[in-house]
């Protein structure tokens, strides 16, 4: 009665699936599910919602509805592709955007067709790109960053130049270094990507320095710019800042074309209780959908919170096939020490980066020295894994 | 040892205050304090940092810690506003960055000397400049949806029309409408724009149409300026989904200059749990920071989780002072009904945007009518506040 009726679906949409947890009884989580359809969709009185069109395909629709466990439900839920707008930002509204609001719902995973992925490019480099870069063909990168905050561009470019010669792949700033007055950011860039490249001409090794270019909207990919043009070799981006499709735009942006390393900052509300977003799906797809080359998360064991399986979630969405989406790098870090090395290769094989930070100070006095032997406990042990 | 130690750092930085809360018991909560002054700024071990200027001047200060409740205790811990690179998203890095991947601290509060201020234009309109444009002096703004998803531009134009002349000050898209195949965002917002022009020159009302423009993270600021040429009056954005610093850029916007309202998608997870932002910090302090002239919430009693005190806090955020930046107006929304109005109106007082969206469908089968009851219910209380 209130509409015309002229909408123009007049073939069924191609449908995605979002896979929810839902915690509660049966009949409430079966209404939850039922409540998510129309909350995610037409918001809107179920009952007044146009028969047909809308009701049939804008809507959502419980594909499947199980238990998961003694207190929790797994349903699948399918949406149409058009509600999408070909938009990652509108895309996530209809996977998790008011019912964000709403208490004991969680994003388990998605499962999109070829209609949703072709708006990805997804990662540029993957595994295979960024080993390539880097000169490594099957041992786990070393991956550390340059802190503290306070210290002035000239005494990061010494760090880093020393990382370098110590054999580290990957050299980053802190994800707060930014563009202090104490630390400016195209001084810091250019000085620091100098410093790895005179340490490269050294040791003959592809080590790369990555800045952090996260800031403000639009700044983002001038630094991005910047840094490329400055001698960068990645750039890190923490896109609970910025937000998820800004660093969507600075991975595809063909001018730019750097490795694209994310940092898990602002973000760890999402994981953190029954409402959100799992590890899998958060750290794992929709990092791969926004283009990262590589994902930083906080390791089990560390001083952070994340359990070891969901860990190693993460490490498995990092691979697993995702329509042509290259496979990108896990990369545990948070209070990893390099005694946790060992338990790590064997959670997570060859294929990871282990970020190391502060603890590759507390080693011994030299900072060489102290790279060289995070080197050495990760050789051995694959240079035995290949031979075998 | 390891740094030359050449800091510039040579003064003490002014500093600003976040209060946290932390659960636990008091000597773990104290640790925890003392573990975000470390993580979020040097991200470094302690024993290593640089004494003197790093350490006094970088790493966050403990002013005060005392119990909130018998199982979370309140802190206080200044940062130096030096830290914050003058951007937000290092601001907000600082505030809640690495910590949001630990469980059990929310942050309830800032406190923001006019060093950190400086940086944010605020809210453009405010409540005076937004009264002024919508010509309504005392009474609660009346704001309604064009919904559900899956109408025609025409369609939506047609309800926009109604809904105008019946008397609605703020008609805006819902929130899940962006650029979808059956409604394209600029045909939409010329003919939406049209439609409540109509009927202004019919009424004699000042409504406005605002679409919203959350999308991809360059395209926001392009749909913003077509929003405006094409006769926009304001401005749907859900930070959650672009970034609050893109929010900030288009409030910010001299070319832009149209009202800012805010969509709370995809933030709920903040609110959620132990760990996360205080509602009146998100949806108060940090939506005037990020210059929003309205902050839409889910209100208590409806279909989503706030308690009344919750909603009230936010209200107060609105209009407690922070420097200079105007005082904004609450929306609660999400499943308010006009049943809701009389109850809203006590607790809520006179500047207050109501947004009812499926429930001004659900009171009769006449739109227009049902737009003209809703500000029926609320005149005259207004009237008789006025009058007493």
């Amino acid at each position: 009665m209130f509409f015309s009726g002229e909408s123009k679906l007049t073939v069924p949409c191609e449908r995605f699936i979002v896979i929810y947890r839902i915690w509660g009884r049966e009949e409430e989580s079966h209404a939850m599910a039922k409540d998510i359809c129309v909350e995610q969709t037409v918001e809107f009185p179920f009952e007044l919602v146009p028969k047909g069109l809308i009701a049939d395909n804008i809507v959502g629709r419980i594909e499947a509805f199980e238990p998961y466990d003694s207190e929790s439900f797994k349903t699948s839920i399918s949406f149409p592709v058009e509600g999408t707008s070909n938009e990652f930002t509108q895309f996530l509204n209809i996977v998790f955007g008011n019912i964000s609001l709403k208490p004991g719902i969680r994003v388990e995973r998605l499962e999109l067709p070829e209609a949703i992925l072709k708006n990805f490019k997804g990662p540029r480099f993957g595994r295979s790109g960024l080993r390539e870069l880097l000169g490594v063909e099957k041992r786990p990168l070393l991956f550390t960053a340059l802190k503290p905050m306070g210290l002035t561009n000239k005494e990061f470019a010494e760090l880093a130049y020393k990382f370098a010669l110590g054999g580290i792949d990957i050299i980053k700033d802190d994800h707060g270094i930014s563009n202090q007055a104490f630390s400016p950011f195209e001084e810091r860039v250019k000085l620091c990507s100098e410093a790895v490249e005179k340490a490269n001409r050294e040791t003959g090794y592809k080590s790369i320095y990555v800045p952090n270019i996260t800031s403000g909207s639009s700044e983002v990919v001038k630094r991005a710019r910047k840094a490329k043009e400055l001698g960068a070799g990645g750039l890190l981006i923490a896109p609970g800042l910025t937000g998820l499709d800004n660093m969507k735009e600075i991975a595809e942006d063909d001018s730019i074309a750097l490795p694209i390393i994310t940092h898990p900052a602002f973000q760890g509300s999402y994981v953190m209780s029954n409402n959100g977003i799992s590890h899998q799906a958060l750290f794992g797809q929709i990092a791969r959908l926004a283009g990262a080359d590589c994902t930083i998360y906080p390791n089990f064991g560390g001083r952070f919170s994340f359990s070891r399986d969901e860990c190693i979630s993460i490490a498995n969405a990092c691979e697993e096939d995702i329509g042509s989406l290259k496979k990108i790098f896990p990369c545990p870090a948070g209070g990893m020490s390099l005694e946790s090395i060992p338990e790590s290769l064997k959670v997570y094989g060859n294929n990871v980066i282990f970020l190391i930070g502060g603890g590759l100070f507390k080693h011994g006095p030299d900072i060489i020295e102290n790279s060289r032997y995070f080197r050495r406990l990760i050789e051995p042990v694959i240079k035995e894994r290949i031979d075998n």
